[in-house]
């Protein structure tokens, strides 16, 4: 058997493919690493904690297998948002509850909706699923396509809430008016609701068809350990307690979560933070820089720059990205979209990185 | 929208699924738990040194994403294995590469072929899929049904070898003649290879539709830390690359996972005396006790129990099962299938251990 007979084994959608592209993860030092939205303070001490106990002196306890359910998580998850454990799913990073709710709803002839420019894993996940799309497009002005999506036929719709990359928030007013005419599942993916105005968990009780997934990744420093969760009515979660690996999250994942859920006011502190340097810089690059910037509810600024000529869009996003690069500043930069191509998303660093990117900033607008 | 409209949402094939049932986990202390084939000694004591480096003293890189290809383990996997980076995928468990070979593969019209008895989770991952299957008989001899599965027009066919839950290995001959007549991807499950008295990594090169799986959870004594792969043609990697999660092995169980890779010898001498403990008990129960019990080339004995009268069947095992629950004893039952309604398997466990189980089974025999 030759590689091309091997291949046409494959599905043949699988084999058209495209995967997902993360952000880069460089593994040398030297970075300020600014590109995919990880929080710039180290986690709560009580994770570090939780993981010396669980570990114990010498891992003997790895050797066995993890809580199937995440049982003590998901009771700690129910308990800090006011609902039952049986509302509350863990995953491998809420990925992993973003791709279970495709394979649950989403095939062939069962179309998936989601917002364009927004969290660019949806299409790769309903691709893997070989299932129709339903683009519901953004206008440059991001307000949310409330009737649009209210009138979506697709079994499911996936919105990210405060969008990404642009970082704009939506009320739970507008999110309510959709609840209350879509005849499918909604998602809202709430990972950067922590730093946000608003959050829909409020709706659950009156809504069954709202699905909210989160993440330990951002507000909780956690991203190396891969936690997310779905908070949704106990028929969904049950859905994806069918489809989820029973081993889904391991021990130390757990244990790790564990410590970070018990200690809020530490992480109250980093998220005021964040938000405090957010709020900064983007006052000074709206008022000092000239740069259109979209006011933020997370943890990542997403603004246009304008070199030295006054001149923004797509050459000149890349320019900035690129002379960011040589600095060894990364950011993220989306030039597939016309309404992103012209901007950079910037993740909040320490008051230290965003001193450098400051610098690099007007070094480079000095000279384009 | 009440709950049986929300479930009308979800594909008509997940709603009706029934999910893979594991083995107990119990969190209270005090069971002799030889029921999930964990390894009974912990892991080596270069796994709590990777991870507390990887840790630092407060858990600071936890912040950050994980390496989204676990480029270093595929490295440390491919050296061990004698093969290339690009022939590796790494999984959350060997559970997630088996998840991303029939996303691959199968689909309706796209069969599934697997062999029974075996490991439990294929039917499900195939259902999951809505993916036809093409069942494989296994007869009381346990011999791999070769012709059979040579003949096979499954697109991809799962094999457990050694076999669980009877824990018969296969002689890499017979495997090989299949791959020469087998018209799809073959998938040998080596889980309990490092147990075994062969395994068919040497045929990678000259057999493209092979795909071998392997788990750290079994005789790396890390279940807990949830990290297997996959080792294949660099297409078929290709393909599960392009399925993967981009982060779906987290930090930790990155690092755990080098630091156990690193200390053969330590694996080497667990392995040896799991076997020697094995060998002795298989030998006790043969001739001492007169169990029909298959040879084993895992870390499990799966063994036809005899009550006082001298009868043995799915009520004698049942009641022995229940008897050893009884006394904190916790082995595996399988009562859904003739071929192993009869039979327990029982996990190798300590010396400590294992001679509870010997007089938990002397006591049941003399009141059975």
């Amino acid at each position: 058997m030759n590689s091309s007979d091997l291949l046409n084994l494959a599905l043949p959608h699988v084999r058209a493919l495209h995967a997902y592209t993360p952000g880069l993860q460089p593994t040398e030092s030297g970075w300020v690493k600014i590109n995919t939205n990880e929080c710039p303070y180290p986690p709560s001490p009580r994770v570090a904690e939780a993981l010396r106990r669980e570990m114990g002196e010498e891992g003997a306890s790895l050797r066995l297998y993890p809580n199937p359910t995440s049982a003590p998580l998901r009771h700690a998850i129910a308990q800090l948002h006011g609902l039952t454990d049986a509302q509350v799913c863990v995953g491998n990073g809420s990925d992993d509850i973003l791709n279970l709710l495709v394979r649950c709803f989403c095939e062939d002839g069962h179309r998936a909706g989601f917002t364009l420019p927004s969290y660019s894993l949806y299409p790769v996940l309903v691709e893997i699923q070989d299932a129709g799309a339903e683009v519901i497009p953004f206008d440059r002005s991001m307000t949310l396509p409330v009737d649009r999506i209210a009138a979506s036929t697709a079994k499911i719709v996936f919105l990210t809430s405060p969008n990404a990359p642009t970082g704009v928030g939506f009320s739970n007013a507008d999110i309510e008016k959709i609840l209350r005419s879509f005849s499918g599942l909604l998602v809202v993916d709430e990972a950067y609701a922590p730093f946000a105005e608003e959050n829909a968990v409020n709706l659950l009780t009156r809504y069954p068809n709202l699905c909210i997934t989160r993440t330990l990744s951002k507000a909780y420093a956690l991203a190396g350990i891969r936690v997310g969760y779905a908070l949704a009515h106990s028929e969904i979660i049950g859905l994806l307690d069918r489809v989820r690996d029973s081993y889904n999250v391991n021990r130390l994942s757990q244990a790790a979560a564990l410590g970070a859920l018990s200690d809020s006011g530490y992480y109250e502190a980093i998220i005021d933070k964040v938000k405090e340097t957010r709020d900064y810089y983007i006052n000074d690059w709206v008022s000092r820089r000239g740069w259109f910037t979209y006011p933020s509810q997370t943890n990542f600024i997403f603004t246009e720059p304008r070199n030295a000529n006054g001149e923004t869009g797509p050459a000149v996003a890349k320019s900035l990205y690129d002379f960011l690069y040589a600095h060894k500043v990364l950011v993220r930069y989306f030039p597939s979209h016309a309404l992103t191509a012209s901007f950079l998303r910037i993740s909040v660093g320490t008051d230290d990185e965003m001193l450098v990117l400051h610098d690099t900033l007007d070094a480079w607008a000095k000279n384009a």
